[in-house]
């Protein structure tokens, strides 16, 4: 299968990492990028849970995706084993895929909606209505993109110079991306001159990643290290940063990528507008700040070995927290596909996540 | 020849990445730590000039000192090519040395000494009397690092938790080090109970030389990634952020490792003290703000590749500036062998650098 598909008639948008084919899921394995385009196939919850464990697919909207359809899957294995009772024992398959990793929120938010479809779900043939909803999941997912790349494309005066962090594109999500949503619709309309992408240590999504899916889609970007990036600023080289975001907290305060706080207080001082791009699903009004938001730590290797080889002396110990929390005072905007909240306040949030 | 040799009583100090042995100056290779401790010998002021530039040695004042013990090997086979001519004939070879690398003006620094030490030199063993200047330029710089260490320590709370950006240690320096020299004695006290270290992207002089320079004298060192060291601040994990410079302008804003101004702004916003520990050697008057001092550009490679391997897609460009500047305001106190100055002026920065 070729790895890159024109989904649909928008330019800069060639890039899908999860597609359900036939009765299955395949997810480009994001641990090989750029070197391989690998696509693995996921026939089993198991798989599904720990793909989304080892970061095969990552990007809060695409673990939701993944998620959803690791659901059908689990529920199409429990209707065969017992049909009478699958409805019982799928729950132990949620739990796992929900503990799979624990800061993005639309992990449990698509687990939660494909509840609910169990719970309507009827006869043998149940798990087809599933595959519904999680198709309906990812659509929505793509769709919601579009309009987020539209609303924030609309904010940025014509040229903008803009940085990224981590990877928030399409590989991140079911397609067309968040962040790079934006940067992909304001790239279309000429707006964004040039986009400087940080390569974001330790797992280098932006080298890796985000590099390549802009450049797949014939963005042009230019990667620095994550601690030039406040040189950059006071250099006068960017005019916003844009990042998605893992969680979003009831007061507005966002968890993103390690790293996003630091530019969120770099652009605060230099004037710099900080624009968060997130769907409603990463939304979260049962955690009212972001300080109460679980920050995943990840393994020390990630920082004590490159390329499998270990580049610290022997002895030395590292600290590898993934995301941070960036206060919602410095978020100059919110975007999601509902619309745009400026300085983001509790009631902004709300009103945002209200169905 | 081991590579640590207990040069001192000092504790914590077994580091020593220069040396003139006999009648030859052997430098400890900084581009193969940790993986390997090997020096290489430098018999010319070509290979002295080489080893500056492509980082073999590095670090703001061990790059002037290299540079005078490779203005003796300049001396030496200048004198014995033409002992009539040879003052004039050394010109070339010290506009080699001195456009090794741009940033650090302690380079220019020590070959300014030298110079004045050519100017007095006379016969055909006049290129003892450069070792003897070069020698002492080399000592001075030792005892400027302890002192600038006891200086430092003493602003410290204990117990402190301490944070550092790059390597502005005994590898970086003559020996003892800058921001690690404050580090050795606050350690060697009881004042520091744990040091962060960025990894320092793109080179890894965190990861792969303060981690191994720290371990070498028994400092336990915990690394995180540069993107981390704001979330460490704001979850309360550091007290002082302790750092080197390449120079200083003056009006006191501060040219060091890329990344360093981040850490600054971090540090004011959460009320983490950010210290600046630098001989005088790194005074540059003659260059009046920071805007004005020259900062490096280094290969896009740096970025675009790791372990000799390409990570970012083929297309994908970079851009690599590796100091920065952090203004004078941002800097809580700025420590040097004759003194300390808190939030220094250009006052207290020309009462420090007069002789």
């Amino acid at each position: 299968m070729p790895y890159h598909r024109r989904m649909s008639s928008f330019p800069h948008d060639s890039v899908r990492a999860i597609h359900w084919i036939g009765d299955g899921l395949r997810l480009l394995d994001q641990r090989r990028l750029p070197d391989e385009t690998r696509f693995l196939s996921a026939t089993s919850v198991d798989d599904v849970t720990g793909a989304i464990r080892d970061m095969t697919v990552r990007g809060a909207p695409a673990i939701g995706i993944a998620a959803a359809y690791g659901v059908v899957l689990a529920a199409r294995a429990r209707i065969a084993a017992d049909e009478r009772t699958w409805k019982q024992a799928i729950e132990e398959d949620l739990r796992g895929l929900e503990g799979a990793r624990p800061t993005a929120i639309n992990l449990r938010w698509a687990i939660g909606r494909m509840r609910g479809a169990i719970g309507r779900a009827e006869g043998i043939d149940a798990w087809r209505d599933l595959l519904a909803e999680a198709r309906a999941i990812h659509e929505e997912d793509i769709a919601a993109n579009r309009r987020m790349g539209e609303l924030g494309a609309a904010l940025l005066a014509t040229p903008s110079n803009v940085l990224t962090h981590c990877n928030a594109g399409s590989l991140a999500t079911g397609g067309y991306g968040t962040a790079l949503g934006v940067i992909r619709c304001g790239y279309g309309r000429g707006a964004v001159r040039q986009v400087y992408a940080d390569e974001t240590r330790p797992w280098l999504q932006g080298s890796r990643l985000t590099a390549w899916e802009l450049l797949q889609d014939r963005i042009p970007v230019r990667l620095i290290a994550d601690g030039a990036a406040s040189y950059a600023m006071q250099q006068g080289k960017v005019d916003w940063v844009i990042v998605g975001a893992d969680r979003v907290a009831a007061n507005g305060d966002v968890a993103n990528k390690i790293g996003t706080y630091s530019l969120a207080l770099s652009a605060r001082h230099h004037g710099v507008g900080f624009m968060v791009v997130a769907p409603t699903s990463t939304i979260d009004l049962a955690t009212a700040r972001g300080d109460q938001i679980p920050i995943e730590s990840r393994a020390p290797d990630e920082i004590l070995a490159l390329c499998s080889r270990r580049i610290a002396a022997g002895g030395a110990d590292a600290w590898n927290p993934v995301f941070d929390v960036t206060p919602a005072d410095l978020i100059d905007v919110l975007v999601t596909e509902r619309g745009v909240a400026r300085r983001p306040t509790p009631a902004d949030v709300a009103a945002l996540a209200a169905p």
